[in-house]
């Protein structure tokens, strides 16, 4: 059995984790921790895990971390870059589910985090946890940093196209669409019922932290500098995301296979028949993209739908995924629950 | 492993049940049925379950139903009554999810559901397929008549105090709110999204076809006739039911004790502490019910809260439930996911 | 032209407020105060008064309160009874939206509000401003208690019932369903989106704020004090409330023409044919109470149900309406817009 | 007072139509058609009008409309093309909210349609009732093709670009998601509760009939043929769309300054300040479109947010105005009420 720590176990991708750690069946939940609800019974504040959660939640520093196997920050930005040296020196691994170690120039990652980085010497070790591009590296790492929920779905959505060398990579433009449950579980307004219900909205057109991750790692995949415009949106539903994503052709190829063929073996990527519109509900809960190739009347500009639920494949259960390959599981273990539909 | 056909695989209680069943460790899914879509891939109409249920709709006719050792009939009212006789001769056990096996006097199902009973005779031999009250004749039993979802949450929150007699049977009420799948997969104006979002609604207070079904087995458990005003109500949600129910003290006991004891040992049933409020996103997609027994403020009116997943413990999980129990596996077999929350 | 000040514009309460405000055809808004957003465009706050609401919001100690004819309160509790009182020297009369002045016995307003009163010698002065009810008096009136949004469709359900002394009032139940717009725009983690959403509950059954009101107006109403037992409920919907509503029958009578007659000629009360199942959409917006009369299987309980917008015909729209009668103006002036649907 | 007949009664453009009609205070609704609920009164299907329409449906034979003024047609696709010819020659001018006239090229509407046209000899005379373009021409119309709601949001967003010559047309890209209520209400499965709720998801990507529509007449501002790539989405949440527009700038302009000037005067356009993102609840039930200029990282591509109500701008509302216009009122008469947020 792996000993699993979380650090942060009160927000939605901490629940999330939580729901796939405790039907694990290789997974030990030693420790979930809390600073505001430590004593309290994880059960109790998510009464969806009663009977199958029975920790407490711990004061972090009092939790046993350095006695795990793995520990999951999920957490905001900035805490886990504190505490991570530490945890790896006992020999603990790491998964950071926040945003602290998916930038490698740190002077980025603090311009757009806007605080000094506190850890910049793990930078170079961590591996960036998208396992389709990186399981190699993520197999052997001590240090993962797990995606973004939009990075996941984005480049998904476009690495085969990038890797191929077939669309202007000065053009690229993602327009994508994210539940609620995006934005974490805090108490600010404009995430309240009231306000977020039957309503529809794009937010950080000027500029969103996911901006630089996505480019990052597209241009890694380009083998050089890509343009992007990002514009994410928030819709009413609570889990999802929907990438709908335009690329211009400079090289013709069967694009159809060109996306069978690079995620052929992929266990959670589901490349659908031409012409689909996959819904975000055919993977609510699971831990699954599923992508759709389209050229609308054989014009020049390729659609691409990318979809994933946020809290799974853009966060948690890659979370778990990126576990399994580091402690050479089985990939899908823990992982193939069914969406839930309707 | 347990041969399975369902028949009738395209509403919402059928894609519920090809969920479960697919995850059932101890079920090979032989065959599904649907008229309209005979031919069609399984996956192709539901994406949710793409690579994981590989069958095509089989037109009825030609279904090897006799084949299986069980049959679950996730259709319309009025077709296992035509056809559970044939199948059980088959030797075949068969799960009606629908509501004709439901009502022991014929004339008054006749009465509620606008048709003549085809199959009067197997009526005596049906066995109410509420596992918290028939556990032993369910374990016998060639033919279940799987509970309503109404019927089963406001079963499970009154049953304790009619068994134990400890209040007015003549004047229950169980005001109950349902999630828009419960009225199925129908295409009704009503149920559209733009008529049904953002909207509360009371029907059918006139008299619903799940009066008489509660009141037979309330009566049952009472041991005399019991007088229930019975309204339901359309919440502009997907799934949950939620049952609140009222009933006059008569005679002095510890409530809290009393549901807690009937229930012990449940695998299904959480009685949850005293003063709780349970949410109905607490079961969301698992076969749970949890209840709250509350006193308000000391008075003679109790007020029971209880809720289950309408698709699940009030549909095809209590009918894999059941199907577990017929065939003595473990009763939680392929039923234990936890609750997807939020 | 009436001037208009309105103290705490920024919650769901009076933003609803400023929009009938400003399309009233003989209101002058004169202020708009808010501590937090003093100085602010209330149209930078709320866009969809845009080019129609150009006041900044005020910092509440320079606002001309007593220049004004009428100031509403759209406060938290205990609020206005500390204002109120320089308002009203300053011949200013005062609508009440919170709930300071609703309650006439001290002691129980303390009990239920947690807090001292600060202008005891205000409340028998008060008018509780039901005009349903007390038309007169508010006509006369300086301060006006707008009533809650439960005890509004509570109350215009019961009446008929209570005054004509027809049923048992020991025993009445109001099970009333409200939308997330009626707990306030609060950062409450328990009414974010990914939390209220496709969820429902019960909240506050061992007792809400709402409950003393409610029973000291259907007392009033009854001549002698009712047993009311109150659950309310959160159900996904910003806006309506649902109350369904039991009494059991003591005397017979043509229970619907009860109903027509009592409210025939009041402007904002339809009572709906026999039979009928009002949806909260149908009044959304709108001042409007629409009721059904039902006595299922024709027992001796009878069922009412009552719905109205919690925001309008429960809090913005009926102090609206009140105004209009202190200020002698056509009851329904400023309130006839037509509900939206869908 | 005009007197207005309404052919199609029973859609949600129609029932919004009736509500906009039924508060506009020049018109006199004389007739509302239905061939299915011919001779129930309107009040009984859409209790939202209970004591404000008066009228029965009647069935379209009988009706009386070439006694009207104006005669709307809320119908499907194809109707008003078969009866406009009779009733304009009776003097009667006829707005079509269906997209019947709004092609000018006959081949090329019987392509998308799929039916031939009845009228073509209209389509010449048939203004396309867009204001913001053709206000001259509307003034002087017997027939007014009204715009769609997804093209209308796309090109009041794109036009100003278009007429500038600032950005490269060949390149267009409209993301563009649609509250439920856009496909009508029609009894379809994708658009149950159950299945639009708590989903998103993109159709129509291979070819969307208002992309025919778009392009005339984006390229028609243009001055020449424009390429547009045009995804449409469904987002749950009964009324709204928000257009997303990404354009490639190839003459330097202020932007913002040029939507400014555009629009200047505009009674129903409002352009937002630089940066903001407009919500589509803050236009919900009103006749507005509110547009946003972005220019992201200062690069090459624009991105413009455009939001309607696609029952109102997008459809009843625009064809009010577009009566309006007809019969020389005050553009806004009966079109002023202010957004229903939250």
């Amino acid at each position: 059995m792996i000993k699993v720590g979380v650090v942060g176990g009160t927000g939605y991708t901490g629940v999330e984790l939580l729901r796939l750690l405790a039907q694990h069946p290789k997974v030990e939940l030693v420790t979930v921790t809390s600073r505001g609800e430590a004593g309290i019974a994880v059960a109790d504040m998510f009464p969806s895990l009663r009977g199958r959660v029975s920790v407490n939640f711990t004061d972090p520093v009092e939790a046993p971390l350095g006695g795990c196997d793995v520990v999951f920050f999920a957490t905001p930005n900035g805490v886990a870059m504190k505490q991570a040296s530490a945890i790896l020196k006992a020999g603990t691994k790491v998964i950071d589910l926040a945003a602290d170690f998916r930038i490698a120039d740190v002077a980025l990652w603090e311009k757009w985090y806007g605080m000094p980085h506190a850890s910049p010497e793990l930078l170079s070790e961590a591996v960036y946890g998208l396992p389709e591009v990186n399981r190699t590296a993520i197999r052997n790492a001590r240090l993962v940093a797990n995606p973004g929920c939009y990075p996941t779905a984005t480049q998904l959505g476009l690495l085969p196209l990038l890797e191929a060398g077939c669309v202007d990579v000065g053009g690229l433009i993602a327009d994508v669409k994210s539940g609620v449950s995006g934005a974490g579980r805090k108490t600010e307004t404009h995430i309240l019922f009231s306000e977020a219900s039957d309503n529809f909205k794009a937010y950080g057109v000027a500029g969103h932290r996911h901006l630089p991750e996505i480019r990052q790692e597209l241009s890694r995949a380009a083998g050089k500098s890509v343009g992007l415009t990002f514009v994410p949106h928030l819709t009413p539903m609570i889990r999802g995301i929907h990438a709908t994503l335009y690329a211009r052709i400079e090289k013709e190829e069967d694009f159809q296979a060109l996306f069978e063929r690079r995620y052929a073996g992929e266990p959670f990527v589901d490349v659908m028949p031409a012409n689909s519109h996959p819904e975000t509900r055919s993977v609510r809960s699971a831990n699954i993209c599923r992508i759709a190739v389209h050229r609308p009347q054989n014009g020049d500009t390729l659609v691409i739908l990318s979809i994933i639920d946020n809290l799974v494949k853009g966060a948690a259960g890659q979370a778990v995924q990126n576990m399994n390959i580091m402690f050479e599981l089985p990939e899908s273990t823990g992982l193939t629950q069914l969406p839930i539909l309707p």
